[in-house]
């Protein structure tokens, strides 16, 4: 007997077969019982018979309750009727994995806090699973890019014995009789990986942040992409790097699910042509004031509203949902992103900005220590903090660059959804670590 | 002019061309000066003559350190005296991008302690990215063989509320104004995915273990590949898909590395034959006995000296490197690793060892929530603390098993190293958070 999933049941008609699933419904009538079954692949209706005497198998059926899980076997059996794929399976036997409590804790109309209280039911839903299964795909499709241009792949460590970036938003640990603190960023580690000749790399893991905040944005803990780059010349290539990677996992994601994101979600999934649209930070100011919009004061970064407003005003003249921003003032970078030599107030840097939202800060890096040292000086960095930061370039270090990407920001957008939480398997924040 | 890696030069015989690397030596003769570049695809000999008055570009060869980068430009010349592929390049213009400072701090003969100190420098020998290469293929075949099987890849929070397993071994967090702990595994949120539908899941990332121990094989922070997997009929489905995956690994692994790994660590790659060698732990202790080894007392689990032991006999008995140890007893399995129906002193487990180490803890979980708290009481475990875990499993889930299995242990075998810590991008332990 074969054992198969729900999608595959039309290609089982008077056959006796074996499905194992959920109970997403039960009607139990006066002479007919129905099992709505479904599985990883869809939905099925089982259908039983009921006599003047209810069987012992009729008894189980009464009994079951919504969401246990069971074992079915049954024939086959096509019917123009069903609405589910026009079959139904003819109960023969039926054995109880795990039987559900009877009242659900959490409907798809409960509060998001209620809903991640109840994750493990909550997901059960296709729709959720649905942005989980993209997220596989993205990521798959991201690493055969990788891979096909001869990149590594690092694990950074997450506890350091001091501070990643700046002192600001860090989780402190008890690392025996010391403190040592969660990385913010692997932004370090992947330049010592540069440093150490490694030449391409990217990683894919959680960064954390203290952030106090509960925005739809924010949360304590992400995942974060890295990408690090040697032998550059400037930014540019960086980015030329990354609009290649992310049209390639667009088309990978539209071919396997563009459908199903649209009847799921009503979003259409466009995949981006070459190259993205590049407006210096200078210009986009000026754009946004020539559309009416305030916008960032000089040696300011964008605010939200005005990301917004910036993307559709691109998406207006060129018709192209990214924008890349680039050459931001040093007053809104960090310590570590290389100075342009013709003007030293602006940083070779940049952000993709894609349907209103910054999902990636990139920029070539410092790799000259001397220069290094003098910039952390200059933006009140403590030398002391990031000596052994500025080790990894005493014994020669290539140019490079990179970049950070927010996969639950590209996720939330992707999937229509208005915060992170949604595309987050678990989401942690301020008041949130459990379950 | 094509810049070109130096493993391509021999297709540029006669051609101008640019290469950016690292000064691996220099040798600055009367009449000649050597520079031996080096880069991610291998090292090639620069050569400029050197007349009665050194040119400025004889001066900045002299000046030149060692693992300095730099770019260079020059007619490639083909030379059958040069030992370096045949070939040379005749300087005619060089670029320092980062001088290196002139004393190196660490050899390959330096202790690891110190290696570990200038990782950056470390990292740069073939040698030592050859490791990395080789994960970065471990890490896309295990991949490959998820996606053609339907997994889902998952992200579970890293940040808990409480312990995952038992409270040993835990790092605590200052978490606003109570205290996160760091997860040991993500063996909770896995199954919390097998509860919300996931059916077939997959992890890799970070875990965490304040374990105050410095042997070879342990480190506070590492890599850890977890596999669940739902509606299995026992832990034989979980064995099943694990020696599948893993030869699926070794044949790509083999495929793209065998000969660099036999040649470079004098290591050979064996691709594993299906089935593994399966072996009860109660039989294990019968072999070990009858080939002379005291062994594991009854109750207890195989000590370190035991796995090589049984390692030695089942290669040579099976001629096989992969053994399978099977049905555990409870005492030294956790709570949640399901009991034989039939003597519920045995755990339907196993673990994995491969040429004489464990790398991998597998099992049939307990999903039916009573049952699952029956074992958690008998354990002795406080019911308090796992009230979120045993909630999982309230509203139906699937019978599921899986493995955790440890990246950082494949590696160090694969390429005969003798400490996890050469395999460890950058090891954390007791003393070690630097850099």
């Amino acid at each position: 007997m074969r054992r198969l999933g729900i999608a595959e049941l039309g290609s089982a008609i008077g056959e006796r077969v074996e499905v194992r699933g959920w109970v997403n419904a039960v009607r139990d009538q006066k002479r007919m019982q129905f099992v709505i079954l479904r599985d990883e692949t869809g939905m099925a209706q089982g259908v039983l018979e009921k006599g003047d005497e209810p069987s012992a198998l009729n008894d189980a059926v009464s009994a079951l309750t919504p969401e246990s899980t069971v074992r079915v076997v049954g024939e086959v059996v096509e019917d123009e009727r069903v609405k589910l794929g026009g079959l139904e399976v003819r109960l023969a036997e039926l054995e109880v994995y795990s039987a559900a409590d009877p009242e659900l804790p959490v409907t798809p109309e409960s509060s998001m806090d209620k809903r991640i209280d109840w994750r493990q039911v909550d997901l059960r839903r296709p729709d959720r699973r649905l942005i989980f299964e993209v997220q596989t795909t993205v990521e798959a499709a991201m690493r055969e890019h990788w891979r096909e241009q001869g990149f590594i792949e690092i694990h950074t460590p997450k506890l350091m014995g001091s501070a990643s970036e700046s002192g600001a938003e860090l989780f402190r640990v008890d690392y025996f009789d010391r403190t040592a603190y969660l990385a913010q960023s692997p932004q370090f580690y992947k330049q010592m990986a540069m440093a150490g000749g490694f030449d391409k790399v990217f990683e894919i893991g959680p960064v954390f942040r203290a952030n106090p905040s509960f925005t739809s944005r924010h949360d304590t803990e992400f995942t974060s992409v890295d990408v690090e780059i040697s032998w550059i010349d400037s930014h540019e290539d960086v980015m030329a790097f990354e609009e290649r990677w992310l049209r390639h996992t667009f088309q990978s994601v539209a071919q396997r699910h563009g459908p199903a994101i649209e009847e799921t979600f009503g979003v259409e999934l466009v995949v981006p042509e070459l190259p993205f649209p590049r407006v210096t930070l200078a210009d986009a100011r000026e754009l946004l004031r020539g559309h009416g919009h305030e916008g960032p004061q000089d040696g300011d970064d964008l605010d939200p509203a005005s990301e917004r407003a910036l993307s559709a005003i691109v998406r207006e003249h060129h018709r192209h949902e990214f924008v890349f921003v680039t050459d931001y003032p040093t007053t809104v970078r960090p310590f570590y992103h290389m100075r342009h030599p013709d003007d030293p107030s602006l940083t070779r840097s940049f952000d993709l900005l894609w349907r209103g939202i910054e999902i990636t800060t990139g920029a070539q890096r410092e790799h000259r220590c001397a220069q290094l040292r003098t910039q952390a000086l200059s933006k009140g960095v403590e030398i002391e903090s990031i000596d052994y930061y500025l080790d990894f370039f005493r014994y020669g270090a290539p140019p490079h660059g990179g970049f950070g990407f927010g996969l639950t920001r590209l996720l939330m957008q992707m999937t229509g959804q208005d915060t992170v939480r949604e595309v987050t398997f678990l989401y942690r924040g301020p008041n949130r670590l459990t379950p």
